[in-house]
């Protein structure tokens, strides 16, 4: 069986890192897809072609979406980005402020278009609905909204090619991801999560998305490889 | 009552600006967000510059997505744009090397998070099921499952606030269209619609859109007032 062709979006970051090599393992031929989207974590981009280098991904694209022109987030306006939040208070069901307008159907959007142009039939996405910080587009009946939505949207749903969204992180714990990832030979050294690291690319250790990771690692009985201030 | 906020997605084009407003009829006090997109027919967005100027809006904003990155259209890529063509051609059910991946479906991602932020419920999209030339996510089916979608999205929906989707176009003829636009008093000549417009805006008259354009004045009986080459 020849490989077929996936889209994966992949930030830089463990779990979309983790979803690429499992998409691989899958016997899927990966394309991935990063956004540069006027964060303030743009080490994150450099994170991902490591990523996408190290995996042998051979078509690596970065797409320009500007947020900025909206505005509503830490990550993209000027809004401190919250450290030293408790597990607890990351886990009440409140929406931080770190949370991106729509991100997620931005991101599958342009996803969606590239599958069209490319002519793949899967997309990956690592996204997680237990460590997802109250997240509303990580949920599983959102994605299974937007997989309904794609398979009206585009010239190959017309012609009765379906569309597959893939989540395979969805019910993983941290732990999980990174025990699935190490058995996969994903290097996490190279992988960048915080929402603040320093010009280095080094991560703060404070931020939401660094405290999950050093839990997820403490949780599997391992330390994170990747620099921390 | 006062003005309740609405995201109008404005191209510039005949039917975003009689959406615009149709929206202002309805008692909405719109913001418009227009796309730069790579795309040829940059002179659109001086268009929307003016529609959203004429109709006194006072939230107009560009967001930059470059689609360029996918290449896949004659609108975005190296394509020659089709001239010329037949109404039956155009309405065989092919869809034509004009149309953008997933076009529709990016640019209602960035208007449901321009929605969240500004926090609007309501989004008015110019899309269109009769005069449609083959596009897939121009359908009413498409348009329900994006609406079901974006209610599972963002941080309004999980705080119980309905998001709708408007297509007041969507059963109308171009000559309806044109027809309702002239009652609310739309200036059609400051208008741009053509796929492949000269440096000075001026419409080329024979692409799929300006044909389509040009038979729905014959057919309400009128003469468009927009200029051409």
């Amino acid at each position: 069986m020849s490989e077929r062709p996936a889209i994966v979006l992949l930030s830089g970051g463990l779990d979309s890192s983790t979803v690429l090599a499992i998409a691989r393992a899958q016997g899927f031929r990966p394309a991935a897809l990063t956004f540069r989207y006027g964060q303030r974590h743009a080490v994150e981009i450099e994170a991902a072609r490591r990523v996408a280098a190290a995996q042998g991904v051979a078509d690596h694209r970065i797409a320009d979406i500007d947020l900025r022109v909206f505005g509503g987030s830490a990550l993209t306006a000027d809004i401190a980005v919250p450290k030293g939040r408790a597990e607890a208070e990351m886990a009440d069901g409140h929406i931080p402020v770190t949370y991106v307008p729509a991100r997620n159907t931005i991101m599958l959007s342009f996803a969606l278009a590239f599958a069209e142009v490319i002519d793949a039939a899967d997309i990956f996405v690592g996204v997680n609905a237990v460590d997802y910080s109250g997240y509303p587009d990580c949920r599983p009946d959102y994605i299974q909204a937007f997989e309904t939505m794609a398979n009206l949207a585009t010239k190959a749903a017309v012609e009765g090619r379906r569309l597959t969204l893939h989540t395979p992180l969805i019910d993983l714990t941290k732990a999980d991801i990174i025990r699935r990832g190490l058995e996969l030979g994903v290097d996490y050294a190279i992988t960048s999560t915080c929402y603040d690291p320093d010009p280095q690319g080094r991560a703060c250790g404070q931020c939401d998305s660094c405290r999950l990771r050093l839990k997820g690692f403490a949780d599997a009985g391992l330390s994170d490889p990747a620099p921390y201030v």
